[in-house]
């Protein structure tokens, strides 16, 4: 039933561009609302801003329907935006990247790995938009006056929309850009096909942008945000099932392709090579899902930390706060789980998709996730 | 029943050192015979000598029982060694390994991130034997006259016994090394606490030796062998199922400790930044476990391929195969199926286990795994 | 005198946007030229082109004068385009990318690890135009029809020209860039301040791009090509003489600023964990120049090699040559070799430029380098 | 005349195993002595030992002559130890290393890069006592019960004597290791064939163990301490004068040959992903004197600091200090000076040395040396 409004709607809208979301979802739009057991204790809003300080804006751009035409459409892309401390913070946090599979892009790494400093915001787009997205940062930047060094090196990572998106029509423009940094906020994060992940897939369901988070013992807590584009439905696994082959409908794809983006956020005391190790775990989170990273995948991890404010002075040593070693694993726990959950979050909340060349991408079924999950005695309540 | 027995074996036997294996473990020793569900096709042994060449040599050092006495046991020890193209063919073998989480030791990998080749056998055994191992693999190297350059970077790894071995005694001697290098065929590989893994435990359950393997579409198979020691109970998954917590008896950890090594090897022709590929996903069927690499795990992998055995020569240019990125998910597959599979065989192997100062390792008990698989609807038949 | 002519003709120039390269500088243009001492045996051109297939285009972009008005000028930038194969073969290169210090921007990065290949042209040019010419190199790439994947991922890398030019302005449009993809060819390269090196500074000499190459034993032959910003004047060493200390006129800098890309090619047949080991020696190379790789420096290093054209099919296991390891030795020292000598070009090449704010930085004064190295019994006959 | 004594000396020792160093040469022992030039200033020592708390021991083993009998000798082999904080302050230093050139061992790596730490000692000695040398400083560190983790990650680093060694012979025993370990002080540090420089050439000239120190404005300094065992007689520069192709004499060997442990200290409160920086500018310093990398080179770099002394802590939350990047480049360029001067220093100070098979290697001529700097103006004073 929603599905079928949600195509209408879809149907509905072609100004061009604009900047615009879908309706809500109907019913539960969250995996632990429809009854999926996840392990760990999540933050209140159970979203990458329940680390303090983090925002997250969107862009949506949805505009045209059936046969692509290159640049005219149909347009089903957009812009996600992470601001590791809010707007009006704009000091740089410790950070470390890790590339599970690299067939995709995330500019800015190379300064990650050796100044251990995140500078900026994470922007999360389609492929072929990184280059403007690259520079509409760079002007952002440059005109909000906070860079550290008279040159900047933006942090835009991307997935590939091309089965629903015109992607080689560059519909995402410097606005659109600003318009995700400029709006990014605390609160809840909206999920599913938005932003970033507007036109993105993900086990052959609509994909897109999820977030979870745990709470730590001792106060520290973990944030994920994905950007989920991967993956065949056979392999899907939720909570341990096997509900990819439970669910075999309205596959499209003869091979794997695609990829996703995480990105983990604590306020936890790490330094940039225990945020590493934390990076190195979203594998794992992804792995608890079926996937197996496939050749085609752009698996790119970037972790930071908000803690220690102070850190990126310049002129003189300065005191940072570290936790030790022995104390990670709770955070190692807290990504694993709240990377697994994102994704499963982004499957819940997309909508049915039909974008180019009238590609139809079904929304997970939830009604019929829950009846695979009491056949294997997993569902919650 | 047969753990009462197991115990009164490791009774009976201290003779020091002796070179031994306990009786085989009553009933189904591998977990597809006790009905749980792998997705793929194994080769015929299920192991890793189902890549033609192959060969695997146990020495499983047991002696002594009671209280630790540094240097005088008990002794629950031993070493596992892999030969890429067994004892007749010397050549080296592509290869590259991956840390997922780096407490542990694998010596020998700068030189294979290096020059892309692994040049001899590979050694596991406990922490404390690594310095003896890899002097006895030199000697036995140089006695061989096979070396392929004036000096020898061997590659042992290991894992930590010292929950049940008396590691600081240096039980493990040249000879034993020498033995499993020796003793090294190719058919079924014994599985569970023999070898390296002899004082091993996973999930706080016995564990050590494990193997399994997959056929891939068109061809080429690949292998994995693990020496597994890490995990806490309630972590454990079976088949996506929560069987830690489902048999959460006789836990002796208030925190996670120890570590897994994973071998993969594959007859499919990979180059070395091919096989980095490979030891990267065996993360993956390690996440499926359970595990979230803890901090004090040392997740070292090793991967390498027995194709090209002409690649090492050293003075014109070689022609070598290379398999396609584009056609690598089913080995990326595969590595992650038989990682799983063959962790899960280490514990349905391991028997039940006396070692230093009585610590009691008990075996993971067959029929209540059954039923908690029957329970979950994931039974296999 | 030249210098003043130099002067002369940028003050003249003030078409905005112009495409456009000044009158060549006079008398010797080559550090060869110069009688500076080099070791090894460079190809007939001295030149990255030496490599059989290589081509070289540039756009250079001179306007304007006098005070900075961002978006106005002055402009003093352009775009370095290098093609492998040449515009007619688009077939992948083997490749491998080092960051000796990591404060600069090489896009492409993550996939050129992964799947050992550099799948189309790099492109050099100013930090803040890394996203246009990241977008102009994919729509160019698209509108050929020559991609191997349904996404492109370039290899766009930078330096910061912000000394001479308006970085601020985006003066490079995606014509830019496709206009020196377009006109790439074989041949004698333009070097010092030319397209992506137009307004580079390096040791506070006029820099930018610079050349050179390197005859091995038995054939093959490494190129290498500099976009060359960085370094003080107190380090500069030439031959190993202190030529900086000995040339202290008209510096500019309080402190290290800037960076080197290094692109190294080579028709020898090397698989990409080799070339990882020709790029970690373009470092080496840079140090005997003088530099200690600054905080500030983005040096990152790409190596190729055009041997194995088939190497990119998709379908079925290909055959790859394979030069062994232990006939690399001359490959390193041509390495290290052609990239001391490329800086060097790059400084005998590169005229005075008076950019922006009337920034004046003065070209390496010729006849004083033949005098110094006169004094330390270091000139060339 | 001093080399006919030394090897006088030689021949009359053959008392097997034997503790013992040569004496010293005369005329000056080191680099700066002989009027050769560098840059930076050294601390009070020009040693290691200048980082405050640094302390190095050394075991040296000679005895024999003639014909190789392996196991019997000729013995030119040793240990040399570094104790970061000295022998009563066990507590960890933040550490990283860099991998130059793979063809060699550095034992405990993986633990370095994960855990940030250096938990214990560095030992260096040759390539085929690595396994007895990792053996005994287990044994050494769970006697002494400084111990951070159940199991222990010894680091040792070697390169390769067997052209003036019985290495296959394994004379290094536990006692030698301890010996080295124990009498570690602070104060000058003996250099060239000593300790685990024993048996070591460089440049085809005697080699070993070389120091040198660099303090850097505002208070930090640097030490390095090198292995050196590498390089060809036409490769060698000395501050940048070709001195290798001046002296051309005795020369052994038909291809390069060797390797270079390289050991960075400072007292600058470093984190280790910048101590990871220092290491990689071990290559420039080494670069510097000629090198190329070759592929028989084990070039591997550590650097530790040994300021945060509590940074080890393991149950709370700690604050450690921490240099901003933009405060790196003074240490960068001690990094690469010392390295420099340490090798040069190795070279000065080794006496020409015979051994196995009457392989003769001959000192650096100190008057010769003083002559080719002369001849190119280099010559201090």
């Amino acid at each position: 039933m929603f599905m079928r409004r949600a195509v209408l709607f879809l149907c509905l809208v072609h100004i061009s561009p604009l900047i615009a979301q879908g309706p809500p979802r109907e019913g539960p739009t969250r995996a632990r609302d429809l009854g999926i057991p996840f392990d760990g204790t999540p933050g209140k809003l159970n979203a990458i801003t329940d680390v303090a300080g983090v925002t997250v804006g969107h862009t949506t751009l949805i505009a045209g329907q059936g046969k692509l035409k290159v640049g005219a459409g149909p347009v089903r892309t957009g812009v996600t935006a992470i601001l590791p401390r809010g707007l009006e913070k704009p000091e740089p946090v410790f950070a470390a990247w890790f590339s599970q599979n690299g067939n995709g892009e995330m500019t800015g790494t190379a300064w990650i790995d050796e100044s251990g400093f995140l500078e900026g915001p994470i922007v999360l787009t389609n492929t072929s938009s990184v280059g403007t997205a690259r520079d509409a940062v760079t002007k952002w930047w440059v005109a909000r006056g906070i860079q550290k060094q008279p040159w900047i090196l933006p942090v835009v990572a991307e997935t590939y929309d091309g089965w629903l998106n015109d992607t080689d029509g560059f519909h995402v423009k410097e606005k659109h850009v600003v318009a995700a940094l400029e709006s990014a906020k605390a609160g809840p994060v909206a999920e599913g096909n938005v932003g970033g992940g507007t036109g993105m897939t993900c086990f052959e369901f609509a994909g897109g942008i999820g977030t979870s988070s745990r709470m730590v013992r001792g106060g520290p807590s973990v944030g994920v945000l994905v950007q989920a584009n991967f993956g065949r439905r056979h392999q899907l696994q939720i909570a341990g099932v096997p509900v990819g082959r439970e669910i075999p409908d309205a596959t499209f794809r003869a091979r794997e392709m695609g990829s996703i983006i995480i990105v983990i956020a604590t306020d936890a005391p790490l330094l940039p090579h225990q945020l590493k190790r934390l990076a190195r775990r979203a594998t794992m989170g992804l792995a608890r899902t079926g996937s197996v990273s496939g050749n085609s995948s752009g698996d790119l991890f970037l972790a930071f930390s908000t803690a220690n404010p102070d850190a990126s002075e310049k002129d003189r040593a300065v005191e940072v706060k570290m936790l030790p070693n022995d104390r990670l694993d709770p955070l190692f726990e807290g990504t694993v789980q709240a990377a697994e959950e994102a994704i499963i979050n982004a499957l819940v909340a997309a909508k049915t998709t039909v974008g180019r060349d009238d590609h139809r991408v079904i929304a997970l079924p939830h009604q019929r996730v829950r009846d695979v999950l009491t056949k294997y005695h997993r569902l919650q309540k």
